[in-house]
């Protein structure tokens, strides 16, 4: 099995490096990943400025790929394009320091670089891990991660299959089981804090506290909460069909 | 009424200030947008970075609201939690200068930011403009934005709704009229242009030919394509429900 792996955190982030570590028991994996972090890029493409690519190794001296000036979707793009010599059986965007739930499944270049692959009918999964503390234990996770991609896949997916997987903190204890759930729409909290700079600028910073308030009990961020693994099955069709229906009838005037 | 107006090519883009204009003739008009251009950005927020603001004023010296260092769903997190006094009635962002129709409507900052203003359940429409040649007409444009949003407006929108509008280039002869239409969801044929740098350093250009190769035949691209206003009913929800009914009986190892 041909992976590709990509991730938002960048190529040297640590998340990455242990899920690359997993893959391999899986198949041939070839990393295309952002040379820099590029958390909360959503779905940002690069249009006006170069991509630069510079090809990488592991701490072995073994060739693992590529890294990239942009964005996590360019990476996907570029490495179906133009990088891999054959096209890959799976993609894989993770491990994400820190979860991709509810409404922050919009924001997160993790998961938007899955959408990127599902776009051209490759089978992508986004892989996050909960943040609690500093220091996550991202070996361990990785090993949960290719545990829970091994059964996806074993469950025969058909080709352009989309998900988003949440692995809760290890530090909250024993990991209660693996959920399929619905995102979660209801909106975060969101705070910001006011200050001057010494110029006389005004400037916010947005809060660090990601509080949502009352999330829908049937949901990632509900299940990740309680310590459940969090499936999530995706789609990127934005049209909203009721109301496509409800106004097909509209007279408009031009 | 209050509007709330917001875009992605930045505040001192022709599309906003002629939208702006047009928009002055159903209430008040409060702008709070990029600093920069931030094309293509999705739906980008900004988390490590102070988002610096300035107040801005028009042509005839009258205040028109703020620029913020940010990105577009930024600018409207920022005008709902701090900076407007009073909730808007309706968010607009655009009039933006390219179509953002099919897979681009998911690396769209100008859509992005009507999502997100559709989060906090506000209306929010974003308009695009066709791009045929450098020079847009963008007055004649707006002047056409305005009438669509007055007819949804006289149709009752229930609070959240969120759409994408699409106006054809000027350039093409008459507008043949409004369609109501869905997404399309074939991706565009992607092509990267290879070059060396003079240090050797390989990079890579994104094609400037955006080509929707098959497009679906009752969709905003080939709507667009033909000479129609398009209006697309969006929503946000990325659970794909299909799936999750299917997979929900799946007997997870843990």
């Amino acid at each position: 099995m041909r992976i590709l792996l990509t991730n938002d955190d960048g190529v040297y982030a640590p998340g990455l490096r242990a899920l690359r570590k997993e893959l391999l028991r899986l198949g041939e994996v070839t990393v295309v990943a952002p040379a820099t972090e590029q958390s909360a890029v959503g779905h940002s493409i690069t249009l006006l400025n170069p991509l630069l690519i510079q090809e990488i190794a592991d701490e072995n001296g073994k060739a693992m790929g590529w890294a990239v000036e942009g964005r996590p979707a360019d990476c996907v793009k570029l490495a179906l394009m133009e990088l891999l010599p054959e096209k890959p059986d799976l993609i894989i965007s993770g491990l994400n320091a820190g979860s991709n739930a509810g409404i922050n499944v919009l924001y997160s270049g993790t998961v938007a670089a899955a959408i990127e692959g599902a776009f051209y009918q490759h089978t992508s999964i986004a892989i996050s891990l909960e943040y609690t503390k500093p220091k996550l234990d991202f070996a361990r996770a990785a090993a949960i991660a290719r545990q829970v991609v091994e059964q996806m896949l074993s469950l025969g997916l058909p080709p352009g299959s989309l998900f988003n997987v949440n692995i809760p903190s290890l530090d909250k204890g024993p990991i209660k089981g693996i959920r399929t759930v619905p995102q979660n729409l209801v909106p975060y909290e969101e705070r910001f804090d006011r200050r001057v700079d010494p110029r006389g600028r005004v400037y916010f910073w947005t809060s660090s506290r990601l509080h949502c308030p009352d999330p829908h009990p049937d949901s990632d961020v509900t299940a990740l909460a309680e310590g459940y693994i969090t499936v999530t099955p995706l789609q990127f069709n934005l049209t909203h069909r009721g109301v496509l229906e409800r106004i097909s009838h509209w007279k408009w005037e031009f």
